[in-house]
């Protein structure tokens, strides 16, 4: 019998009880023993839950219960559950954790702690829910060097940009919609604004490269100043407008950008709708991958969470390497980042896309109905300090939107 | 140093040793220790390529070598491969192939042995090429009861099919066009007949149910029936006609079928075309999942090959253990398996339409531009056996093709 213990009864935490619960022989058919479920961490008290027998509030409990071998972090946030995992993890205890900020700042140190004492740390769940894309890239795409990640990471405004583009609904509107559907929270900040994203690309970026990339560093713009009419423009282009977190190599570091983009129909992430999240993989042998699901959600999520203790129940007594040292990645500067920008301008004269022409270069001119006081324009490839510099020139510009390549 | 043998040099093989040759550093780094190719087996010389002086014609040296740990079997078919793997395990070497024919009439023989040896036998690279779905359904998806499988997964007939729907090309003219460009052999009988997706949907059946299925009782039928005619309905109804290898959960058992199927725009391996491969997955707890990738070139299918070297090396006295005993998972009969059908009549009478009521009960008509000799309509639910029996009645139907849910 393998003891574990789960640390936070929230919405990840019911569902990894409930995981357990509803395919208990099946999971432990492939662990080879009994996984049980011994303690569930909580400040919170539930009477009449299942859990209730189990329940307690002291954490302690669990530290120091040298039968318990594997815990689940799904409490969230930094503190306490960077204390909480920190001690687990030097008692010896494997962890599986669905905390993308806690395994953004602390990852490095954590998954030394691990290597250490011979035990994991493991983290599925903080990135892309249901999606196995930590281990697809520890574990399946071992023999490619990874030369792109560019991932819809966030369901939330992943469903709000598809909202708009097919149904033509303006940015406050699917905001209060998706608040409506319980997909975004009160206060959408973390996820409107691209920090949830971030987190994520920042993990990604970390095990590709196997150094520390600090998220603080990436650039990352929201979708609040998406509106309908860019939906329009995008619509005219055969592309869509997508939340994209994008992580590209250049040489020995990466360029790594959080933004609403214009994707073409073309790429496999542009049929990635709803509140489904989906990360497309570039690799030197391999070529192009996908990796599609829910990225979300109590039970898909819990998944994740369960399919992590499973591998660290099969890996009890030995480290299951992780690249991903303390060293910290430097980023190429976003100032230096390449793209091609679309840029909608006030006005529509000649004389104005002769300036444009000048200033740009080579553009291409895009107009579409029912916006008749406007016009657009592509550039060609250029570096986003280039960009900014010659746009300073135009006030008339009313803004800008990157494509995905 | 783990010394390792690639038998057989042709298209998988010799990316075997280019993927070695060019990413070593990296999976050196990953496997913490040295891959070194000591030998290459093949009938035929290859003077001037750098295999030259590590190439062997007989088998007994690396059988006999006891430095050798791991072996790469790309030779295709099932002999001399099955006896050459057979032994390589038998004498404590893990085995790594390509080989779809082999894993599916064998898998569970050799899985078998391995697991005796304390060794591992991995085929990651048999089933989507590059896309990792082997490993994903052993070692990610560990949490979940897997309930239904779909996948594109011959990258021939998926760029003939696209071909056809996009381009209104006939088939004989995008087949003849997949030949000129090396997608399509030039006997195709084995990817236009399904018999390719067959054996890897055999694969993935034995995985996810733990048993073995036999691949010549899967009911397997190719495009060669698919017409511009077809492709006309497909795009009226909003669908695409994709061949499929699908695989649903009935009780205890499984229902596969391989076939041209309709599949309607929302479904994520609508958007699947050309060369691609992907395969869809349903669990009980992580909902809908999708991988998507190169399911065929040399080097996509032998980055997966390598990934299983990378594996059997960090394993190298240790079974990974997978599901896929030699008891004979019972499929459900085909004539029990149930679908919608979409048929296309000879005429368009409103008596033939009244006709096909009172035999199929309620019935969309499907009626398109440029066809007007004809007419199509989509039953309700019903079973293989109910449909055929009713369908005798009518010499007017032209052909059926089953829709995927």
């Amino acid at each position: 019998m393998i003891n574990i213990a789960v640390m936070g009864y929230g919405t990840v935490g019911s569902g990894v009880v409930e995981v357990i619960r509803t395919n208990g022989s099946l999971i432990n058919e492939r662990v080879q023993d009994e996984i049980y479920v011994k303690y569930v961490l909580d400040l919170r008290d539930f009477p009449g839950d299942p859990v209730e027998e189990i329940l307690t509030h002291d954490f302690d409990t669990i530290l120091n219960d040298p039968e318990v071998a594997i815990v689940v972090e799904t409490m969230g946030g930094i503190e306490p559950a960077y204390t909480f995992v920190k001690k687990c993890l030097e008692a010896g205890k494997s962890v599986a954790t669905s905390n993308k900020a806690l395994v953004a700042k602390h990852g490095a140190e954590l998954l030394e702690i691990a290597r250490e004492r011979e035990i994991n740390f493991m983290f599925e769940a903080s990135v892309g829910g249901g999606i196995p894309i930590i281990r697809a890239l520890n574990s399946s795409l071992t023999a490619d060097r990874i030369d792109e990640v560019i991932g819809i990471l966030n369901g939330t405004t992943n469903y709000m940009m598809t909202k708009m583009f097919f149904e033509g609904a303006d940015y406050a509107e699917v905001l209060k919609e998706a608040q409506d559907k319980g997909y975004a929270e009160r206060n959408p900040e973390a996820d409107v604004e691209g920090h949830d994203a971030c987190r994520k690309i920042a993990i990604l970026t970390s095990l590709i490269s196997g150094q520390h990339v600090d998220f603080e560093k990436i650039h990352t713009e929201g979708i609040t100043k998406i509106t309908t009419e860019d939906m329009k423009y995008a619509k005219k282009l055969n592309m869509a407008i997508k939340l994209l977190a994008s992580s590209k190599r250049v040489g020995d570091t990466f360029s790594v950008l959080v933004a609403p983009m214009l994707l073409s129909e073309e790429h496999p992430l542009c049929n990635v709708n709803d509140v489904f999240n989906a990360v497309f993989v570039r690799g030197n042998m391999l070529g192009d991958a996908m990796f599609y699901g829910s990225g979300a959600g109590k039970l898909p999520t819990a998944s994740a969470v369960v399919a992590d203790v499973v591998d660290a129940a099969k890996h009890l007594h030995r480290n299951v390497v992780t690249r991903w040292d303390a060293g910290e990645l430097e980023l190429i500067p976003n100032a230096e980042a390449e793209h091609r920008f679309f840029v909608r301008v006030q006005g529509r004269s000649e004389a104005q896309k002769e300036q444009i022409r000048e200033a740009f270069g080579s553009v291409e001119i895009v107009e579409t109905e029912g916006l008749e006081d406007e016009f657009g324009f592509i550039t060609e490839v250029m570096t986003e300090g280039t960009y900014s510099k010659k746009a300073e020139a135009f006030p008339e510009i009313i803004h800008m939107i990157r494509l995905a390549d």
